[in-house]
C-alpha cells in the first residue's frame, strides 16, 4: 500500500531532495509518494525542517512519525501540537563534515595558519600532544570530532551534561566537571544542543575560567554563547580568537560586530550540512523501521529536548 | 670505557642538545662524553648537521658512525671523505610535526580557510571523500601523512620511485605511475628526498599534468620544484595555490617573488623540526646498537642517496 510522505522544509529544498528520496525509497523497497501538499489526514509521515511554515501538527491524525532533516530540533521539540514521534537527523555525511570543519579549524589555531610568515623567522609550533582541546558536548558530533583530534595526538577532554564513556577522551560532567574542562582548554569546541540548560553556557564567568588566550570554535548552536561577554573577552585578550558558525539570528545581520572583529572568523552555518543523498537514506531507513514495527532511530526525548 | 662523541652541528645547537643528550645516554646506560672539539683520532661518533663547517671526515679514523640530526642528508651523502656509516634522523616528533603540518595545510585548502566569509553566502565544501590528495614520496614522512589524511576520509594516492606497500593508499611507481598520480591530485604533497632523480620533478611538464586549479604543499625539499615553472603555473591559473616550507636557498632571500605572491604561502622550514629530547633518544639508541654490534637504524644508502 502506498504511504504518503509530506515534504515540509525550506523553499528550494524539495528540488534537492525529490530525486534522492525516490531513489532511497526504491532501494529500501518502500512504496512512498512524496508530496509537498496533502490533506492532513492522508499523511503517513512528515519530512520536516523548521524553515517550513507548518507549525500545527494537530490535523495530522494519521502521521506515524516526523522525520527532521536537521540535526538540531530546538525549533520543533517544544511544539505542544507535536504528539507524533520525532527523529533527529543523524546523517553520516553531516558527522563527517563536522569532523573536517572542527579538525581544520583546530589545526588552523594550533599551527597559527592565520599569520602567514612575511620574513624568515622560524618558530616551530608545539606538537599536538602539548595542546589541550576541550569539548563541551559529547553527542554524536562531539564524540566523532574529539576522537579525530585525539587520533592526531591532541590532549582531548570533554564535558557533557550526563555521564558518557568515550574511548580515548578524558571525560567530565556536572558543574565541577565543566570547570575542570574549561580551565584546561587551550582550544574549546562547543557542540552542545540548544536547550534551556545550555543557553549562555559561555558567559563572562565561564569565559574567565578558560586559560588566558584560549581560542573558541563554535559549530554547535548560537545560543551557547553570550555574545556581549565573548566580545568583551576578545577585547580584553582573555579569549585570543573565536570561529563561529552558528548565531542567535541567521543570517547573521550585516551590522553585527562579529563580521568586522579582527579576531572573529564567521562561517555561514556550513560546518555540518545535511546532504540530500545520505539524509534520504536515513529517512528511508526510519520509515522502513516504523513500517516493520521497530522504534525510530535517533528519536528525540521531549524531556531532554534533543 | 668512555666513548667520545663529537657534536658538529649549527651555532647554538649544542646549548639545546647538551642536556637532552646526557639524559638520553644515561637512560641508555651509555658512558659517552659529548664534546664540540676533539683530536679527530679520539672521536668514536660524530653527531652531525650540515650547518657545521666540518666537511673532511678523513682524519676521523676511529669514528664508528656519523649520526645526522637532520632527516635530509643530501648535503653530506655525496661527500667522498665520508666512509663511515651514516644514519638519517628519524625522530618520532619530527614525523608527528610533519603530519600536523600536512594535515593542517591540506584541510586549509580543502575547507577554503584562506577566504573568510565577509557576507552570509553559505557554500558547503565537498567532503574529504570527494577530494583527491596525491603524495610524491612515501617514505617515513609521506606514509605517516598519507595515512593520517586517509584516516580523515580523503582519497589518497601516492607515488614513489620504487615499489612500496602502504595500507589504505592507492600506490603508483615509475614514470607511468607519476602521471597517474599527478592527473588525479586536487592537492599534491611533495615529500621526496633530494636526489639527482628528484630534482625539478615538478616542472612545466609535470605541473601541466595536474588538474587545472590544483594546490601544492611542499614540505619536502626546495629542489623538487622548478621555481620559475611554478610561478608561471600560478600566474596562468593552472596551479591555484602553493604552500612552500623548503627552498633552494634558505633563508629564502627577502626579494624572492614567493614572499609577495598572493597565492603562495611561505613557511620558514618549520614543517618538521627535529626536537632535541626525542632526537637525543634516537642518537643514544643508535650508539647503543653500534656498541652491541648491531646495524644502525635508518642507515643511509649511498647508492640511493637517502
Amino acid at each position: 500500500m502506498t504511504r504518503t510522505a509530506l515534504f515540509a522544509a525550506g523553499d528550494g529544498d524539495f528540488a534537492e531532495y525529490e530525486a534522492p528520496l525516490h531513489a532511497a525509497f526504491a532501494r529500501a523497497g518502500l512504496d512512498v509518494a512524496v508530496v509537498t501538499e496533502a490533506a492532513p489526514d492522508t499523511v503517513d509521515y512528515i519530512i520536516y525542517a523548521p524553515a517550513n511554515p507548518l507549525q500545527d501538527f494537530t490535523p495530522f491524525t494519521r502521521c506515524r512519525a516526523v522525520l527532521s532533516l536537521w540535526a538540531g530540533v530546538e525549533r520543533i521539540v517544544g511544539n505542544p501540537t507535536l504528539t507524533q514521534p520525532l527523529a533527529r537527523m543523524v546523517d553520516p555525511s553531516l558527522t563527517q563534515g563536522m569532523v573536517e570543519y572542527v579538525t581544520g579549524h583546530v589545526l588552523r589555531y594550533h599551527l597559527g595558519l592565520d599569520r602567514p610568515a612575511t620574513a624568515w623567522d622560524p618558530v616551530v609550533p608545539p606538537l599536538a600532544q602539548d595542546r589541550r582541546v576541550g569539548f563541551l558536548g559529547l553527542g554524536e558530533l562531539g564524540r566523532a570530532c574529539a576522537q579525530a583530534l585525539a587520533g592526531l595526538g591532541f590532549q582531548v577532554a570533554g564535558w557533557s551534561r550526563s555521564a558518557r564513556d568515550v574511548a580515548g577522551i578524558a571525560y567530565h560532567h556536572g558543574a565541577e566537571g565543566l570547570r575542570d574542562v574549561l580551565r584546561s582548554s587551550d582550544i574549546l569546541v562547543t557542540l552542545l544542543p540548544d536547550t534551556p540548560a545550555t543557553a549562555n553556557i559561555l558567559n563572562a564567568d565561564t569565559l574567565a575560567q578558560l586559560p588566558r588566550g584560549a581560542r573558541i570554535v563554535n559549530p554547535g548552536r548560537g545560543t551557547l554563547i553570550e555574545d556581549a561577554a565573548l566580545l568583551a573577552a576578545l577585547d580584553s585578550g582573555q579569549i585570543a580568537a573565536a570561529t563561529l558558525d552558528v548565531f542567535r539570528t541567521e543570517p547573521l545581520p550585516a551590522d553585527h560586530p562579529y563580521w568586522v572583529h579582527p579576531r572573529v572568523t564567521v562561517t555561514p552555518h556550513i560546518a555540518a550540512a545535511t546532504r540530500p543523498d545520505t539524509a534520504s537514506e536515513v529517512i528511508a531507513q526510519n520509515i522502513a523501521r516504523v513500517e516493520a514495527g521497530l522504534p525510530l532511530l535517533h528519536e528525540v526525548s521531549r524531556g531532554a529536548g534533543y
